[in-house]
């Protein structure tokens, strides 16, 4: 069974754009995101995430052959990684990104008429000098829809998706059970980190804290020493196959937990199966919300969640999210966190469980085993 | 010698933004980068890195007192970190942030007029929406005077920036010095994030390549064993003190170099030297460009770079920009990286060194010692 991607793959994904174009009357679509960058061009510049100002776009015109603009930096290494041919260059502070992209719009007979962009991402003084540069073509935003196009997962995305999950569960329990009583948080999340690399994922983020910090939103773990009964949550993720994230998120305890704690996180693990039963092809991702939301009632736990879970791929919160306003239809391939999160004021604690699954033709295949009970940390 | 920041830090980063709303006559500035919201804020939400629809915002009026606009999510974390003491805050999905943004600065008077804005950074679907929601507002992009204010580091601040990369190059230089002979690429920068963590930091990212692939732009290791004789280089940063990043590069060998290695890293480091030697307060970004160019020609090495170096702080590539275009003045407290980087094709061989230094009264201090050699790796 051969699922690694080859040159197909690229030309796959890109006549899901072609369609885009089609309904919505563009003559290209130009995007500059980190996700639809390296999705569409199958490629992987980590200076996307931590250069802001090193901007790269894919151009792909309704009629003709789609292009890469990356900075010369760059050029190299997306010539190396990615099967569209033609990879263009601009020459960082030499010419503003926005310019070299207008001429080469141009060139191509993409000045003028409509253009798709993603708007939430593309920085408004591009959009501005496009604009400019421009004034006969019209940038009409395309997000959502370029979102969707990836929300169906193939075969060797799931496999990676799974495989990565499987490995962040295994890094954060075989941690837990491991650490040495006495230890601090950061030693708990620096062993995460490490058994994360060894079993091949870069590392994006460990959000950890114990005690009344778990009320934090993302909380990083602090030099300060592990106390008996404190409960503590972690929500972390790593890299994959160089683009593909994990997201997983535990709740655990110093020691032995107490009734109360064990029967928080029994409540919440009911509202997360809850979502997982509405995760059915044809159902709604605002259904997965109700879902959830209605359990945390039914359990008697304070519900305050904008949404309850996301897509995962490239982009860490892809679409669909499971929020309120969401009525997209689930579909098979759809690959989804299911993430309750109880903030529980009286005892300053925050209980968090987040795991994968896979809408399948018959409803949900769980990619990571939920949580049986807290995880443990020695006292 | 207290150097902590407390208090009065936010108070005067705050009065640095209120100089350019003097200059530029502006009513207010609302900023949205993570950089300009954990600088001038002082707080710190990894979420604005790893979430990029996740959008918070800083509402500094040039009359009034200033506002942190955060995702409720966020808030707890956001209230527990600054000093500022209005967070308000936006329910994800069922606010767009911008309609929510519109109507605070409504409620205080910046609905019409000039305000100044981060428009690399903040998205053209906000900027559209803020600007149809505020039809009398004019949106004006400050993001140059923003950042310039930034520049001139306080003596925490290069304290922090000294000790984080202080602690970086040793993780370096220690993971080299330890590695066993046999070892792949991958087992290197697992060590490298390891020593990182054990020093404080929280990686970042590193870039790491050994042989034809150190021609690449930011390769990232391989499961692949480094071969006797490959030259390697690495490029890499953490944050330490939540917020503020190392970044820092080195070039190295596995076994012994080939005198025609060594000499390359001396050529090298004589362009570095180069560089350090032109920064001086009153000299420009250019002059330190233009030393580094010129020694490069002299060495007889071939010269690609945009850029020679950059600020250091809580953005990556800070202001000024070592590069030609730039006749930004050195002042003293500037914090900057000198990075030559050459690519010597014949050899498909790359040799980066980076290090970091700050503009005193007098001229330059490296916080870092330069290479004086090539690093080594067990053959």
């Amino acid at each position: 069974m051969k699922i690694t991607p080859d040159g197909s793959t690229t030309a796959a994904r890109l006549a899901k754009l072609r369609g885009i174009m089609e309904s919505r009357h563009l003559n290209g679509i130009v995007l500059s995101s980190y996700q639809n960058v390296s999705y569409f061009g199958r490629t992987h510049m980590i200076t996307q995430i931590s250069l802001p100002d090193r901007l790269a776009f894919i151009i792909v015109p309704r009629d003709g052959s789609p292009a890469l603009l990356v900075c010369a930096i760059e050029t190299r290494q997306v010539k190396a990684q990615t099967d569209i041919t033609d990879v263009l260059d601009y020459v960082e502070f030499a010419e503003e990104p926005a310019a070299t992209l207008a001429r080469v719009l141009q060139d191509r007979g993409l000045g003028r008429g409509a253009i798709g962009i993603d708007a939430r991402r593309l920085p408004y003084a591009s959009a501005k000098s496009l604009g400019e540069r421009l004034p006969g073509a019209d940038l009409v935003p395309v997000d959502d829809e370029v979102e969707r196009v990836q929300a169906i997962k193939d075969e060797y995305e799931i496999s990676v998706l799974e495989t990565a999950a499987r490995a962040t569960l295994e890094a954060g329990e075989e941690a837990a059970n491991e650490l040495p009583s006495g230890s601090t948080e950061r030693d708990y999340s620096t062993s995460v980190f490490l058994k994360l690399l060894q079993r091949g994922g870069s590392p994006a983020f460990v959000v950890f804290a114990s005690g009344p910090r778990t009320m934090q939103g993302h909380p990083e773990s602090l030099d300060q020493t592990l106390v008996n009964g404190a409960l503590w949550r972690i929500d972390f993720g790593a890299r994959f196959e160089e683009v593909i994230y994990s997201d997983l998120a535990r709740t655990g305890v110093v020691g032995e937990p107490s009734r109360e704690q064990e029967a928080t996180l029994n409540a919440l693990r009911a509202t997360q199966d809850a979502g997982f039963g509405a995760m059915e092809p044809g159902r709604r991702a605002s259904d997965v919300f109700t879902a959830v939301k209605d359990e945390f009632k039914r359990q008697g736990l304070p519900f305050s969640m904008p949404h309850v879970g996301h897509g995962l791929g490239i982009g860490l919160h892809e679409y669909p999210m499971l929020e309120p306003g969401n009525d997209a239809v689930l579909e098979e391939g759809m690959v989804l966190n299911v993430e309750p999160l109880a903030f529980i004021e009286a005892r300053q604690e925050a209980y968090h469980t987040e795991d994968l699954a896979e809408v399948t033709a018959s409803g949900v295949r769980l990619l990571t085993p939920p949580a049986d009970r807290l995880l443990r940390i020695r006292a």
